[in-house]
C-alpha cells in the first residue's frame, strides 16, 4: 500500500462531520513536523485550522484543504461503513475519500519526498487546513486569511485541493469561480378573501410577470474564462395553507453565479429595475457569497499544466464551473489560485470512493509542481 | 326585551363551534312544538341537523340557516366573553350575533307570530338546521337534501338567512351565488444544484410566465346577475430552504369564482390550454366546491322585496357577491333561493355584535315574507 494511499485511510478513519477535526490534522502535523515544517493550530468558535510552513522566505506555495466532510447519509446504504476505509479492487471507499482528505493525504506525501529532495528549496510551502469547508465557513479559511494578512504573511501561489477532475485524474484544472450573489424577495400586497378580490392585492399575481422577465433575461455572455451568468430560483412561498385567502406576501430566493462581465452591483441594478418596472411594492435582502476570480495565466497556471503533462502525457482544460470553494478568500489578496484534486462523481453522496492510482498519480503532479516553482529549475 | 333578542341570548350562550350544535336545535324544537312544527333530528357523522315542518302541502317555505359558530379566537381580545351575550346600548355581542344566531332567533318568532295569527295558513313552513355550515359542510344540509329528495319533499322557496346586508339591514338580498372552483397545480421540473442549471430545470422558471398570463387573464364579463369570474392563487410553495437547490417541482393553490358566463369545463379547459401552450410539465388535481345558481325573479324575489319595503320603507338591491353558502345544495333542486340576514361587517371577527332593532326589523320582514307567499293574499 503506497504512502499516500495509507495516510488517506488514517484520515478518513476519524469522522470529522463539520466542524469536528476529529484529530485529522494533529495527524498531518506530526507527519510535517518531521519534514521540517512548523504547524500552527488556530481555533475560532468551534472550527479548527492548522497553518503549517516550511521556510520563511517568498515566494510562499499554500495548498488549501479542508479535514471536515459533508455527513454521509444513511449509513445503512453504504456498501463499507463511511468511517471505516477500504480498499477494493484498487478503490479507497469512505466518506472524505475524494472531497477531500485523499488529495490531503497526496499533498502530504509529496512535501515529504520533495522536503527529502530538496531540503534547501527556494520560498516556502505552507499547508492552510480547515475544519469548516463544508459548513458556514465563516471561522475557516477566511480568519486564517484575515490572520495571515494581519501579520503581512502574503501567498504568492495557491493550489486548493477540491475535487477538480472529471472524468479521468486531472484532466481539469479549476482557475477560477464565478461569483455567487443571493437574494431573498419579499413581495407584498394586500391579505384578502378569494370571494372579494377587488379588497385585496394578490402579490403572487403582481410577481408573476415580473419574475417570468428574470428567469428568460440574458444577464452577460460570459467571456472566455467564464460561462455566462446566471439566475435560478431556489424557494418561492406564500399563503398560509387555506384555500379562500389572498396572502398578504410572497418571498422568493434566488441565486446568481456570475462571470466577470456582471458584478453585484449591475445584477441588483438590473434586478431593482425590473421589479420597479412591474410597479412591485417590495424589498430585497442581498447577501454576496462570493466575488469571481480567476487566475487566467502565469507561474502557478504553468506550472501545473506542465506537472500534469509530465506525470500523466495528457493535457489539462482550464475551467471555472462548477461551485464557489474558499479559494475566493485566497484569491482577493493577489495570489495566483488554482484547484486540482481528484475525481468530483461520487462527492458528498452515498459510497464516496477515489482510486489509488488516482490518488498516486495526484501526488505525482504536486510533486512536480513543487519542483517546477520552488527549485528554481523554471 | 323582545322575544327575538331573549331566543338570540339564549342561542349564543350555547358555545356550539363547529360541529357541535350545544342544544341550540333542541331549544329551537322546543319553540316550534307549540308553533305546530314536526321536529326530525338528523345526525350524520358529527353533524346534528334539524328538519322542522309545519303543515304536509305545498308550496313548501324552507328556512335554511346553521347553529355552528366559527372559533372564538383569543377570547381575552373580546370586549365582553364571547358565549356571554350581552346587550350594551341597544347592541348584542357575542359569538353568532349576526352569523347567524340572530336571524334563526327572527325567523323562530316570526313563525311564531305568524303561526298564531294564520293556524291554517296555506302550503307548508319548515327550517333546515344545520351545525356544519362553517365546516366541512359535507354532513349538513348537503345530506338533509339528499334524504328530503329521496323522499320527495320538494322545496318551493328558501330563504337563507346569512348576513347579506352591507350598510344598513336589509338593504342587500343575495339571490345568488357564484361558483367555486379550486385547483392544485404540479409543475415538475429536474432538481439540481444552482451552480449546474444546466443539468437542473427549474420548475419555477417554467411556471412563471404561465401564472403571469393566467393572473392576467379575463375569463368573461359577468352578466346581469352576476360580476366577471376571478382567479385567484392562494399558495404557492417550491424549495427545499436550501439556497443552494433547484427545486424539482412547484405547488399551486388557486381558486375561480365564476358567473353563469363560465362553467367548470369551460375554466378547466382555458387553464389546461395556457399550461400547455407553456410546455409546462405539470398535472392539476380539480375540486369542484359549488356552482353557481341564480334566483332572478319570481314569488319568492318578489315577495321578500316587498316585504322589505313594507317594513323599512326602502328598496333593496339584489346581488350575488361573496362567498358561497349552503344555498349552493338547496339551489339545483329547482328551489327558487334568496338570503337575507343582518349586517355582515363583524363575522367571524372579534367582539361579533347586531343591532337589537335591526333583529327586530328582520323578524318583522320574515314575517311579511310569509304573509305574502303563505295566506293567499298575493
Ligand atoms: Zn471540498
Ligand atoms: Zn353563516
Amino acid at each position: 500500500m503506497s504512502d499516500t494511499l495509507e495516510l488517506a485511510r488514517a484520515l478518513i478513519s476519524r469522522p470529522s462531520v463539520t466542524p469536528d477535526d476529529a484529530g485529522c490534522q494533529p495527524l498531518i502535523q506530526e507527519r510535517l513536523d518531521r519534514a521540517g515544517f512548523q504547524g500552527e493550530t488556530m481555533c475560532f468558535g468551534d472550527v479548527t485550522n492548522l497553518w503549517s510552513r516550511r521556510g520563511t522566505a517568498r515566494p510562499l506555495f499554500v495548498f488549501a484543504g479542508h479535514t471536515d466532510v459533508v455527513p454521509t447519509g444513511p449509513e445503512s446504504e453504504w456498501t463499507t461503513p463511511p468511517f471505516d476505509p477500504q480498499v477494493r479492487d484498487g478503490v479507497l471507499h469512505g466518506r472524505g475519500a475524494a472531497d477531500m482528505k485523499g488529495s490531503l493525504a497526496a499533498f502530504v506525501t509529496a512535501c515529504e519526498r520533495f522536503a527529502a529532495k530538496h531540503p534547501s528549496h527556494r520560498g516556502s510551502i505552507a499547508l492552510l487546513i480547515t475544519s469548516d469547508e463544508e459548513g458556514p465557513a465563516k471561522d475557516g479559511t477566511a480568519r486564517v486569511m484575515d490572520t495571515l494578512q494581519s501579520r503581512g504573511e502574503q501567498i504568492d501561489w495557491c493550489l486548493v485541493g477540491e475535487p477538480s477532475s472529471d472524468a479521468t485524474v486531472a484532466d481539469t484544472v479549476k482557475n477560477g469561480r464565478r461569483g455567487s450573489l443571493n437574494g431573498v424577495l419579499t413581495v407584498y400586497g394586500v391579505q384578502g378573501h378569494v370571494a372579494y378580490p377587488h379588497k385585496a392585492q394578490n402579490p403572487i399575481h403582481t410577481l408573476a410577470p415580473a419574475l417570468a422577465e428574470l428567469a428568460a433575461a440574458d444577464w452577460d455572455a460570459g467571456n472566455d474564462s467564464f460561462p455566462p451568468t446566471t439566475f435560478q430560483v431556489s424557494n418561492i412561498n406564500a399563503g398560509t395553507g387555506a384555500t379562500n385567502v389572498i396572502p398578504g406576501s410572497v418571498e422568493v430566493t434566488f441565486n446568481f453565479r456570475f462571470s466577470t462581465e456582471s458584478t453585484p452591483e449591475s445584477l441588483q441594478a438590473r434586478v431593482d429595475a425590473v421589479l420597479e418596472r412591474h410597479g412591485l411594492d417590495c424589498r430585497i435582502d442581498w447577501q454576496l457569497s462570493a466575488r469571481p476570480f480567476v487566475t487566467e495565466s502565469g507561474d502557478l497556471v504553468a506550472a501545473t499544466l506542465d506537472a500534469i503533462t509530465g506525470v500523466t502525457g495528457r493535457q489539462a482544460a482550464l475551467s471555472t464551473g462548477g461551485g464557489t470553494s474558499d479559494g475566493r478568500f485566497i484569491a482577493p489578496t493577489g495570489a495566483q489560485v488554482i484547484e486540482l484534486g481528484p475525481l468530483n462523481a461520487t462527492i458528498h453522496q452515498i459510497d464516496e470512493r477515489v482510486t489509488a492510482a488516482d490518488l498516486d498519480t495526484l501526488s505525482a503532479i504536486y510533486e512536480g509542481i513543487l519542483e517546477r516553482l520552488l527549485t528554481g529549475e523554471r
